[in-house]
């Protein structure tokens, strides 16, 4: 063990989504999946594993966790200390920077900060995929905050296998691609993300099919990184989405995360794109919240479009973040 | 040739969708539908062959008809001639009784009077199945137009075998299902469901998952109708007018015919149904409107909901309709 950091992990928005297991112990995804790490957005974790309290304690900006949370950080903590073969429990502090009002999930960089923050204070040297490794036992969209920028998970068929790695996209791409959250609501989802994955898995018709069309989607996409070209990137997300979102609406019974203005959202980008050329895409993760892909040049033009057309939406712009980064115990790391 | 009568053929709704052709020249579809012939609204039509023009001429609602619905006329009129051994041109006199405010497609009666009264007007004595084989040269729809009640179309795998035939279904559900037909947008739609099917079928990542779902759903379908258990009826054709709504959502490029309204109204429902118990069940076809399934009792619950959710909508109520009937020239038979 050595001297406890604080450990940075930013959150991230899937190009290709991530949407069902298929093995949910070893936490394998079915799909191999690809995202942008966010900047603006991430989480802030130090681990101290000390065998002065009895079991592992997890506090949440101030707020003390427990259940199935606390559960999910056990079980990276547990694979920390086999590693290093040690026995102590361990104090988990961990503060979010991710708002409500970004519609965006926590998990992920919550989940990748712990996995560098126990690595660290446990002593670990380990390299990026195996950090990857680490989180995706706390949270699958986890496994893609360790890396910055690009990032691909390979579904892998053990735990040896399924990680991520960054993804190289030609400039100015990655420079010049911006995020714009539109959110509808911060109300807790019907069904969450855990358990809608199931039930797409375990009963869509379509969820065979899902799996193929994700691959053949990424298989597309990283040309279209690797030639920096944004509006092959845009379309691909885009698609990939939906089919995400229609694999839901053929399970059993069907369900679907989308509000009628979520769909008014997509549907309105799609008839403005067109009409207008702007470049621009949207992304639904497992909520009611859009996600719009575009270039710097054209962020303030969606921004009026938005205000034009849903002035009741939070909006908040974003661009690409960096990978896990350590901050000193003691010093303040609080924006 | 005989002395010409009125043929009448009702509309219908499908509760196993027909979305896709596997034979377009043939009109032969991806998949086995079941329809509920429904009452009110029908179309009448008239057909005199004669030598004293030059070309068929078709009148709907006493307008001259020319280009594509011509032709689709024309080439269920070529079939007759043929079983006829005839080469007289027609003059086709239709009337429609299905209003816009339904939001139903006419082509299924129009289609399918046209064939009945083509037939008896060459003297050509031709089964229901017969009839449906010709009605299916004009629309695919309107294969299931010929017989009343519970149809079933058989995709086949040639002109022979693609017909339709009554399904049996234990008493009271005919006599007390209940279609009721909510209309949000009259409007013609962006993509018509000939255009929208041929993406969906060419394109769509779900297409091949879609054919199996609706072959599967039609098998449950049927012994659930045998035994007139109707809140078994209406999960069925809601979860399979969802997956072929999916299914267009997954075409590239991807495309919905859903209005944020119509996701409201089938959300809406759902939750409505699940709380209060109401066997209330959505249907959509290729365009924005929506059809709930109730049983007679229920009529006037569903239409106060709507009226308090969906007050601008337009709500008509039907039933179980009757198969291809017949009428003398001369005599009204206007309603």
């Amino acid at each position: 063990m050595t001297a406890p950091q604080w450990a940075r992990a930013h959150t991230n928005i899937a190009l290709i989504k991530y949407w069902g297991k298929k093995d949910a112990q070893l936490m394998l995804p079915a799909n191999d999946s690809l995202s942008l790490t966010l900047a603006d957005f991430y989480t802030d974790t130090l681990v101290r594993f000390t065998d002065s309290i009895a079991t592992d304690q997890f506090a949440l900006d101030q707020q003390p966790i427990t259940g199935q949370p606390l559960a999910k950080v056990t079980r990276v903590l547990d694979q920390v200390r086999q590693l290093a073969g040690i026995t102590a429990p361990a104090v988990v502090t961990s503060r979010n920077h991710v708002p409500t009002a970004a519609g965006l999930a926590s998990s992920a960089s919550g989940m990748a900060a712990l996995a560098a923050a126990a690595a660290q204070a446990a002593g670990l040297t380990l390299d990026h995929p195996a950090l990857s490794r680490l989180a995706r036992l706390g949270s699958g969209s986890a496994t893609r905050s360790i890396d910055g920028g690009f990032v691909r998970w390979f579904a892998g068929h053990n735990d040896a296998t399924s990680y991520a790695a960054p993804v190289p996209a030609a400039p100015p791409l990655l420079a010049d691609i911006r995020v714009v959250a539109v959110v509808f609501s911060d109300q807790p989802k019907a069904i969450g993300s855990t358990a809608g994955m199931a039930r797409t898995a375990a009963t869509s018709s379509y969820f065979p099919a899902w799996t193929q069309r994700a691959a053949a989607d990424l298989h597309r996409l990283l040309p279209a990184l690797n030639a920096g070209d944004f509006v092959q990137v845009g379309q691909i997300a885009e698609g990939n989405a939906l089919a995400m979102h229609a694999a839901t609406w053929a399970a059993d019974p069907p369900f679907t995360y989308f509000l009628p203005a979520t769909l008014a959202l997509v549907q309105g980008i799609q008839v403005w794109r067109q009409s207008q050329g702007v470049p621009v895409y949207a992304t639904v993760d497992a909520g009611p919240n859009v996600k719009l892909l575009t270039r710097a040049p054209h962020v303030a033009a969606v921004q009026r479009w938005l205000a034009a057309h849903f002035p009741t939406a939070q909006v908040v712009v974003t661009q690409a973040g960096p990978g896990i980064s350590y901050y000193p115990a003691g010093k303040e790391v609080d924006a």
